[in-house]
């Protein structure tokens, strides 16, 4: 059989799971009770799949050295990466199209693209390895296949594939696609047996998927199309990535895969399954996976507790009291706190909603911001100081670079550093430091083989992150790409 | 008249306002809504008593200079102040026998004792200052006097005082002290009319408290008589104050007022009294201080709510994000976060109870340490580093000093520093830094006429605060306290 890719799609900032997952660090990439991510499972689910030689990741450059970190700690075959990056959320059917035409340049017109959702979890990886088989041959026979999971309760929360005739190879045909149901109507689809969710996964070979697109939805097809021609391969880089050009992706039509295509053609299948399947649409969908206590109460962190039953209390870093409570739902962030009726945990869309409406941080980003060398977290800051954490990795550097405006001390903790101050260029050890005066010229880097450490405690009248003039960067980013 | 001598009694953490309230910024500090402590209000009130001449305060010294600190704004008139120091908490019949002989001793058996609360909220002064002349009247006559608040509500959570028949020049003799009652005991004390709130407020002439305390407590006052003959003035000092000798005052029953004479005198006076008076003796309590917003709710710092009514939530630093909630208490500090049923704020209690059996830190200490010179905070803690931002007021000094195993680097966000370290003694500027290595004694002091605002980054393998050797303190901290 043609060759497997899988694509993930890794979009989205999962609002209703604020105030862990934020745009600048979104639902994929947060840690399960078992210390993975939602991405690194799903990449070890596609990476053992029988015929799968390399993985095409559709994401944008924001979280694209976060994703690599992710994928460095699970790829264990050593499996070649590909990046499609996105220069803005455009909804699935563009980030699908381009990912198609992208497979056929390199791969040809038989290969099989396997779409998934970065942000889902699969407990049954026996079952989904057996179900993508089955859709693998009846895509080989021209159907747009999707995996239909045999629905657990009447959840209203999702869309819902009604299935038709058995198909031979395995699977049904699609009799329709339905919109989230309200709740009569979900329970009689549950009692029916004939409807599934709908998953938003998809195997597709790439030859049907673009004839279907150019019958069905050409604009969508056009446009990317015009777009992946304007968006070369990026140079002096060791990853295979392609940075989708910004001028003609947003002219692509802002619509789903579903709504483009899937719900309009007459060739699709679906494949019915039961894969432990969770979208983790929710703090109540994320407690499900936790066992709770003999209270009822799911403790992540340390809590005292007089009278207190059925909550999810997460907060790793800050005791928590609480007195007199029941089926609440806590998350603790350094910069946000949480506290919702587990009842309604959906509804936690509307506060991320109300801060992305204030143009408030907390929306965007968290206290720790991953870069391409490491990390910072800002500590604390005060009128005319900010203090940072800064961690670089093994070999890794900052841009050269100089404040106008601002001083910058450095203590190392841990590791070694080498810097760059003006005309100096030295190794700076374990407990020594060094002053970085407004105006000079400064490198920070790694030479070490363990992660380096270093308080930066910033001085002066103007401390903004855009304070920053770029000479050089081993990313990529200088001149105009912040730190 | 003779001389008036207000007694404020600090002692106890008002364990039900955690986590604000600790035993190392008990509740007397805690800052109402208008900026001012419990224990500046109650300065101020007894500070402008006709006839007050000097304030005596029965404290410890682990928040004496915080209590300096807050007399300072309020004690416009310069009044003298005076402490009497208890090594630990022994209830209130062993520090007001030792407050009544200390008063005597320097100001004779006729002076009145105004004893009160430092953490109760009287918001009616003028009806204060007119039931303090009334029982001053009474205390001339002999009698024991204690202050009944006329009671607003059928209260569960006071002891009530049943008043008996009325005395010459107002105010009435005491029938019974009786305990807390149950809701139908109380709501048939209201009605009544006869039964007043103990407030735990007394006036008392020194000559009949010490005889009353011969009569019915003498191994109170015995224990009382013996401590303080061991307790002398501390010299070298320009305060005026007695540390309490440990081992003696060790000795002294652990008994409060109430139950040691009150409750067996028949020289017990009360005079009735509506003063806007609250022992502020939970976060429901509080709360009702601030008006309510049209949703019921109180913020304190910033919130988005969605369908949240009726909810308290102070929380100054952090974000709060709540979903459809009714009727909670949130408190919010750097280290330590409450959530609680606002009808059962009194059981938080509880959590601070369990923290202390714990010997959890969040129990005792907040995140900034109050200190004689300043104030610090630790802003993080790792591995190998500790990160402080460390205030220091206009002419104050730390202690010369030496840590074994942790190196320093100091550097000034704001102010001026005169440093000591090794052989040198400088002055560091805004924005300049310098690097103490372990062994080197160093002394850092405040120089200038605003406050002082370092970063101290600490490294080394051992960080604990008790690696310190003192070798001189201004504050007679040398050798044997801890910074």
């Amino acid at each position: 059989m043609s060759q497997l890719i899988p694509c993930i799609i890794a979009g989205g900032a999962g609002t209703r799971l604020w105030p862990v997952s934020r745009e600048a660090m979104p639902k994929p990439f947060m840690r399960l009770p078992d210390g993975q991510s939602l991405l690194q499972k799903t990449f070890a689910r596609v990476g053992q799949l029988p015929g799968v030689e390399r993985v095409l990741t559709v994401t944008n450059r924001e979280v694209l050295f976060r994703t690599l970190d992710d994928y460095r700690t699970v790829n264990q075959q050593d499996l070649p990466l590909e990046f499609l990056l996105e220069p803005f959320g455009r909804n699935t059917a563009p980030a699908i199209a381009v990912a198609a035409l992208y497979v056929q340049q390199q791969y040809g017109d038989q290969a099989h693209l396997l779409i998934l959702p970065a942000d889902h979890l699969i407990r049954d990886e026996q079952a989904f390895a057996e179900a993508v088989a089955t859709a693998r041959e009846l895509a080989a026979q021209g159907y747009l296949v999707t995996f239909g999971i045999q629905p657990e309760h009447p959840e209203t929360g999702f869309g819902y594939i009604e299935q038709g005739q058995p198909l031979a190879g395995g699977g049904y045909a699609v009799s329709r696609f339905v919109e989230k149901p309200d709740l009569a109507t979900a329970e009689a689809y549950v009692k029916s047996g004939q409807y599934l969710w709908n998953a938003g996964m998809f195997c597709l070979q790439v030859d049907t998927l673009l004839a279907q697109l150019q019958q069905f939805a050409p604009d969508v097809l056009a446009a990317a199309q015009n777009c992946l021609a304007r968006s070369p391969e990026l140079s002096g880089n060791k990853l295979c990535q392609r940075e989708l050009d910004s001028e003609t992706f947003v002219l692509a039509p802002d619509i789903s895969i579903d709504y483009a295509l899937m719900e309009r053609s007459d060739r699709v299948a679906v494949v019915p399954c039961s894969l432990g399947w969770s979208d983790i649409g929710s703090w109540q969908a994320l407690r499900e996976l936790s066992p709770r206590d003999s209270e009822g109460n799911q403790i992540i962190g340390e809590a005292v507790l007089h009278d207190v039953h059925n909550c999810y209390i997460d907060s790793p870093r800050r005791l928590v009291g609480m007195v007199g409570l029941d089926n609440l739902i806590v998350v603790d962030t350094p910069d946000a706190l949480l506290i919702a009726n587990a009842e309604r945990s959906q509804e936690v869309k509307f506060i991320a909603q109300e801060l992305k409406r204030r143009g408030h941080d907390a929306y965007r980003l968290h206290r720790t911001v991953t870069r391409p060398w490491g990390t910072y977290s800002v500590l604390e800051e005060g009128p005319r100081f900010k203090i940072k954490r800064i961690m670089v990795r093994p070999g890794e550097s900052l841009s050269l670079q100089m404040h106008h405006h601002r001083s910058e001390h450095w203590i190392v903790v841990s590791g070694m550093a080498r810097v760059v101050n003006g005309e100096g260029d030295f190794l700076l050890n374990t407990n020594e430091s060094t002053f970085i005066p407004a105006g000079h010229t400064h490198r920070l880097a790694n030479p070490g083989v363990i992660d380096l450490v270093m308080i930066e405690v910033q001085s002066g009248e103007y401390l903004g992150e855009d304070d920053i003039v770029r000479f050089s960067d081993v990313y990529g980013r200088a001149p105009e790409v912040k730190s």
